[in-house]
């Protein structure tokens, strides 16, 4: 693979993972967690995309609760280039202050936004996508963004629009939020539907002019942040200075208003992908991608089913170290840790942020 | 209450509860466990005798597994007289040893023999109905069974027919094996059925009379044991010569037989009983235990509930000191201890022991 020089991949990592708990903690969040194999969600993240970038060109956004475990979970990335956010403003001031730390030193730099916790089964084809993203977001002032194929009425993402094609992708018509379950099943049988993946490439340049147009309050802030990087009063100014940013994502900051300009004229443009991707939202999404990876008689499934089972099919087990016995149980799943344990069905699974909310509610610290 | 000076109380306790695994194990049997309140079974057995019998008239019959947690749950009962079975030799054989190590020192005992995992609710009554009991017994060759009376077709126990009313005991006809549902029906509707609590009361020397008659190898061994208590070669005996004894029930060895004599002449009877008896056979029926004591708002059901629930309704949860959550799940049984978890359903629970069979046949000893 012929590396582009210019590229960077930024990381976001700052999310907490609720719906993983009792595994996910506030130290350790769904993108520490080592949920498909050996190694975490993050560093599979890292190690698909270290074909195309050496160490030193990642960039990583978190916080201060997770920072010290992915310095350690990421020994060969620069740990000044892990950076811990003073305070959480959702995507586009994360996003917008790597532009701006890019362009300090390189003003070609194509910046690749990719989430943290995601899983992708055919990375050869992965990074063949995103080299073809790399190309044309270099080319002006062109946005890529990676769209899934929607393969059900999923209701828990964002889609993309497409219209005609152009340069070899799809312009992007329209992002649109979460739909309700009739509206998904209108996307998916539309057929020029996809899930918003996340995954973005853009040149920094043209990032940050979109961020002057469409944050103008924001954009001076993250530059004087930016500024101050690697200087005795970078901690004190990112400090002082980020929590007055815009607590806005980058699709409401800048995606949508910038699609409003019409498809030929946004200039945004999805490349439909079709990697094995799978974005684990829950415990039952990571069963069912055990379910759909184990290869029968293989043994791989044995690690989330029980030690015992009788008359019970179809559950998910962690329950490290211990053993479990299962009777006449179907479509659970079941997860302890040291201090807490989980039962709840394959169908309610989703529901497991609410524990978190709750013992946020009663300040049960520990347990979150 | 006044005690009668000859009465005895032989508490077995070598049986093993595999149907309260994980928290049973060979070492921590169901009667060591506190399933119900902070006292183990065994102990609340010895606490609501312990008005009518000095500590120094309790035997326990049991095995080397539990002798030594037995003695440490029970340090005001004399250690020698808690006696490990070198071999289980089923009932017949432990309770005669008993009878003649009793008739040594009094040849007017009356034994009393009682489960060690029982629960019963209403002491006063329990404790009048076997004072009554003693003197049936002590009066002369009688023999008396507690009798409970039965509240469902229950399969599992055995059932004692009782015919006309004799001394203020009805006269016991016939024991009856665990019936199939449809004969528990009949008995249930037929009225002079009893569930058999396996309480039963005798003159020490009319058990001995008895044993004698009906297991003529087996008695003068016991004799040979009961003689050698005391001194040095009792341990040698013991191991020598009851595991010789005849594997046999006290039921199938004198009972059955005796009462086939014809209720005139047999002399049994049943004491119906009426203190709030209950066997918690299986995680289920502590449960259903647990439910009913529960008073509305008392927040005594508790322990037995997550720490969270959604959707979540009469599940039985034992996880000591562990934050439970349980979120669409209703039914289940759950059980959490620091090497195993089991999960099942009250409808099934009573599969549990099929586990510990499984385990002892895998030689997993650690987890039995």
């Amino acid at each position: 693979m012929k590396k582009n020089p210019h590229f960077y991949p930024v990381i976001l990592a700052g999310g907490r993972g609720t719906r993983f708990w009792p595994l996910s903690r506030k130290r350790r969040a769904k993108q520490l967690l080592a949920l498909d194999g050996k190694h975490t969600m993050i560093q599979q993240t890292v190690a698909r995309l270290a074909p195309m970038a050496a160490p030193s060109r990642f960039w990583i956004i978190t916080n201060d609760d997770l920072r010290p475990a992915i310095i350690r979970q990421l020994p060969r990335l620069p740990s000044n280039q892990i950076i811990a956010e003073p305070a959480g403003r959702n995507t586009a001031p994360a996003i917008g202050l790597a532009a701006f730390l890019l362009l300090r030193h390189d003003p070609d730099a194509v910046l690749g936004l990719f989430p943290s916790d995601h899983v992708i089964a055919d990375q050869i084809q992965y990074r063949a996508t995103l080299a073809r993203g790399i190309e044309i977001a270099a080319a002006g002032e062109n946005i890529v963004v990676l769209g899934i194929r929607p393969s059900r009425p999923e209701t828990g993402y964002g889609y993309i629009e497409v219209g005609s094609s152009d340069e070899g992708a799809l312009q992007v018509r329209r992002f649109t939020e979460k739909p309700d379950f009739d509206k998904a099943k209108q996307f998916l049988d539309a057929g020029n539907y996809f899930w918003n993946s996340g995954m973005f490439l853009w040149r920094a340049d043209t990032l940050a002019n979109a961020l002057r147009e469409h944050l103008p309050n924001t954009a001076p802030l993250l530059e004087k942040i930016a500024a101050a990087y690697g200087t005795r009063k970078f901690a004190d100014t990112f400090r002082r200075l980020y929590p007055k940013c815009e607590n806005i994502s980058i699709d409401y900051a800048v995606l949508e208003p910038r699609s409003a300009k019409g498809e030929a004229q946004s200039r945004i443009f999805c490349l439909p992908s079709d990697f094995g991707w799978n974005d684990l939202g829950s415990w039952t999404a990571l069963h069912e991608h055990h379910v759909a990876k184990a290869k029968p008689g293989d043994g791989s499934r044995s690690s989330t089913s029980g030690s015992f089972a009788l008359n019970a099919k179809n559950n998910y087990v962690h329950a490290p170290g211990k053993f479990v016995a299962l009777i006449g149980v179907s479509n659970l799943v079941i997860v302890e840790t040291e201090d807490a344990l989980l039962v709840t069905t394959l169908e309610q699974s989703q529901d497991v942020g609410k524990v978190v909310k709750h013992l946020d509610e009663k300040k049960l610290k520990k347990l979150v």
